[in-house]
């Protein structure tokens, strides 16, 4: 999916909503667990009601992987259900040397066919590019996250005062456009989101942390959003555990849509 | 497999050699493309000829998530035949927030049963410690690596003038203990070993980066090697592709063998 459509999307559906699947088998609805496979069956019925409240999915590919061979088939019959209009973002934090890198891109975007896969950007460069280098796919580079973590080293200012996360966005966005590269910003980094929109004026960013992290949206949107929206905003837990018995994913539609109601308010002020 | 088990191999056997299987079906040996699995049987024989050679096996995961389940497969088999007193690396740079590192770790320690991996520090504390709560595993953060774009962040000066890598190493050294965590220095990065090796006097340093990346044992061993050796130095494509017939597995077991020669000698003269 490029630009273009994606925006087209958000323009659509009135939402910038991201669905995140971190699906987990110990939190998924007992009633699921005789099935052959719970995992599949909790993203399907997840995805049939939140599918007209979103424009993305992200499955976390850490709770396939867990699962060994099992979790890689569950995680395959998702992405085959998935709507072709709707974005599928591998939250997957890849990145290595080149040549592996390669054969990353080659996993997410040929072997699983993913839209976008999120990369760490530490081993700088030839750890990014080569994901780049596929038509009407994305790579979407950490910047600045939401977890507590996030800022044992990314704050971290250099000798002119620039910290590390700035660093990682002027540098990296020199690498490709904002037709292949997303950043992430998590929810809880607000107060310096205006400063990542100066650098990446036309990028979109992927929020993570609206939530169960304690992120708030009306100040994402306030910071973060340009002319075309720009932004996705990621919802895991909050919306796919918010129920736990035979109705889960109507209790799923019904975050889902507390949020794409936010969100098509925030997109009307803005005239998008 | 705990530290003092490790520095036994490498006093046994005389050698601190890291075999990495970056095993790539494009790369193989024409005469084992027809078999059920030829990336198994690759693996398999190159295990057979080097397995006296090296105290660790490194699958780079990159290369069999590339080739979807069936890679899954492949890495599994290799795994269940490689002897239980060899290390075995994950090389698959994960890293996320505490819950989805959780998974990982689950994936890789428990799921397949791996002795280590390889995990990326950008986002922090939480990213890293849940690979630590196992026991006799390892977390191998990496600090400086060997690729080019290596240096367009790791290298970056803070206001004392601290770099990156340095910040990296000081920082998360705290968050375990030369027991659990090891770090990753590229050979080609031998001129900053010396006061790498200051930070972190006692914790073992994975070097990749001898041969197909450049460079040099002499000199890794000169700055690196501590009492207790505290080095695994990797080599992949040197010695997995030197040959491409039938003799391949020979051809490899002469490259493990070349190293493990020059290492017992780095041993001996340390008197380890």
């Amino acid at each position: 999916m490029n630009k273009k459509e994606l925006i087209s999307q958000i323009k659509k559906k009135q939402s910038f909503l991201c669905v995140g699947l971190d699906t987990d088998i110990k939190r998924i609805p007992k009633h699921l667990l005789h099935l052959d496979d719970p995992v599949f069956e909790f993203n399907k019925q997840i995805i049939d009601t939140t599918k007209d409240l979103c424009v993305a999915y992200k499955p976390n590919i850490a709770f396939y992987e867990s699962m060994g061979i099992s979790g890689w088939k569950s995680l395959q019959k998702t992405l085959g259900y998935i709507p072709e209009d709707i974005l599928i973002i591998a939250d997957a934090k890849r990145g290595d040397i080149g040549n592996t890198s390669r054969m990353y891109a080659k996993a997410f975007f040929e072997c699983l066919n993913f839209d976008a896969v999120t990369v760490t950007p530490y081993m700088g460069s030839d750890s990014v590019m080569p994901f780049l280098e596929f038509n009407n796919k994305w790579a979407i580079v950490l910047a600045l996250t939401s977890n507590k973590g996030g800022l044992d080293f990314q704050n971290i200012k250099d000798e002119d005062g620039k910290q590390l996360f700035e660093q990682v966005l002027e540098t990296s966005k020199t690498w490709g456009t904002s037709e292949n590269m997303m950043y992430v910003v998590g929810a809880t980094r607000v107060n310096q989101l205006s400063e990542i929109r100066n650098i990446i004026p036309d990028h979109f960013i992927l929020v993570p942390g609206i939530g169960a992290q304690g992120g708030n949206m009306q100040e994402v949107a306030k910071y973060g959003m340009n002319d075309e929206c720009g932004l996705l905003v990621n919802s895991s837990r909050a919306i796919i555990y918010a129920g736990n018995g035979i109705d889960f994913s109507e209790k799923a539609k019904e975050q889902a849509q507390k949020l794409q109601q936010e969100m098509a308010a925030l997109l009307s002020e803005k005239g998008i």
